[in-house]
């Protein structure tokens, strides 16, 4: 029996990507349901620029308020040394940098070159870690730029391994636009899981090609234990245009609780926190195991 | 390098279930697309009681007037003699039967119990054969019955060596209602394996729960290399309530040329047939693969 850790960026990486406001406490209504469903850990914003990303404003009062579960861990992603503060100043114990692989994206998401992403991350890492405070690495278009395309095998070990150097407890290996199909993940985790040990890698993936949980399967088999979903899929909506979700926790759930996998995470209570979220969001999750779900439950 | 027959369901399995009435002349236009892509095989219609199934009334008309591609194999459904008598007078030389692996199932869908219907099948094999027309077999409820529940894998087994025995050349093992994940199908397959040459196997998946591809990835595990698809994903909308989709010809597409495997078809080009069925169904196909790229062209 082996145990998968399914990392919850619903209120995060979901909610940042959804054109609606959301209301600060429908989101800790939702995470607080999230909470009670098992999640072993939870994003619950960014302490990022209000002004690049009104979505996550909130973010101080989102993680001072929400209920915290023992057992649960909580985290939020800080750009820089004063996200850092804010997320310190509200008591959480772990935060997430965001670092990509490809200069293009970078510079267009966080106004820097990936060398310069490092060296700012160097900094906070350290004073994170000086105050006991656990810190994750994402590794954005890992598998596919949307600018640059395909980005080099070599570069992700690398960048991976400069980050884990930092100190960072895990980096999250991201297919940021969902491009990522089994033959290429193959590729990516065999050149990674060579030189470092599985433990230390964590995969995040979209689910825009339909591939994600295909993709989880192809992980497993390297070890991979810990996976980042989104409840109901949030973050994306097949019928946008160009709209990117997330993989849903339900379908990753039903994926692994059927190979045996043990989670500690109730399925039912997640559809229900997604179902909360629906209506809030005003539109249907493109989750598939939540509309099979609630399409046969009288609603 | 190896290669996977992609066995193409959209023009029956597919419009079978889109509640629209599609004209035979679209039909034929679509098919002919689909035709144009490069696929192995399509199964173009189903010779079954128009009062039953409204959609598959004008199946002589389709089969007869879709134009043939060299190399490429047209089958049809047919439920009883009567229907193999239509699909020979329209020149098909492959046909399929369809049992199921539930006694409710079968009842509901065929009027027959399983037993009744392998002997009425066992004459239509016979009668085919003696005229050189191929049978394929399916056997639905494989993974699951929506009435029954559970569905014993030795049950499955001994069905689908029943087919073989009777004469089919190949059993399309099918996930009717959408629920098998990659746990199940490790079951199911290692216990036909154990018994049946792969060649003999084909799998149908439905991707209600969003694990068709992650069983695709298991299945290839035990050789199995021929697999049901439905250009667009046609046959169901995961908006609509209980709706189950096949497995999208695009995304099989993605994942296979992904890991290198070669299939003869045009990924374009069965976009470009989604496309021009698409306005004719009236709702957005739920293809992830199409619906990601469709999105990113000028329209």
């Amino acid at each position: 029996m082996s145990r998968v850790t399914v990392y919850e960026v619903g209120p995060r990486d979901g909610l940042q990507n959804e054109a609606a406001t959301i209301g600060t406490t429908e989101k800790i209504a939702f995470i607080n349901q999230l909470s009670d469903a098992g999640l072993p850990v939870i994003e619950l914003s960014a302490f990022v620029n209000p002004k690049r990303v009104a979505q996550m404003a909130d973010a101080d009062e989102v993680c001072a308020r929400a209920t915290k579960r023992p057992g649960t861990r909580y985290s939020a992603l800080v750009p820089n040394l004063a996200g850092l503060d804010r997320a310190m100043a509200v008591g959480l114990k772990e935060v997430a940098v965001f670092a990509a692989a490809s200069d293009t994206f970078s510079r267009r998401n966080i106004n820097q070159s990936v060398e310069e992403s490092m060296a700012n991350y160097a900094e906070v890492i350290k004073t994170a870690m000086a105050a006991d405070v656990r810190v994750r690495g994402y590794l954005s278009t890992s598998f596919g730029c949307p600018f640059e395309g395909d980005v080099p095998v070599d570069r992700v070990v690398r960048l991976t391994q400069t980050l884990l150097q930092m100190g960072v407890f895990e980096v999250a290996v991201s297919d940021t636009i969902g491009v990522a199909h089994p033959g290429q993940v193959k590729r990516v985790m065999a050149a990674l899981t060579a030189l470092i040990e599985p433990s230390f890698l964590a995969l995040h993936f979209h689910d825009t090609r339909g591939t994600a949980l295909a993709n989880v399967l192809t992980a497993l088999d390297f070890d991979i234990r810990t996976f980042d979903a989104s409840a109901g899929g949030l973050g994306g909506c097949p019928y946008a245009p160009g709209a990117t979700g997330n993989l849903a926790t339900e379908d990753l759930l039903y994926l692994l609780h059927g190979l045996g996998y043990e989670t500690g995470v109730s399925l039912d209570k997640i559809i229900a926190a997604s179902e909360s979220i629906e209506p809030v969001v005003g539109h249907p999750l493109p989750s598939r195991l939540y509309r099979a779900t609630v399409a046969t439950l009288p609603r």
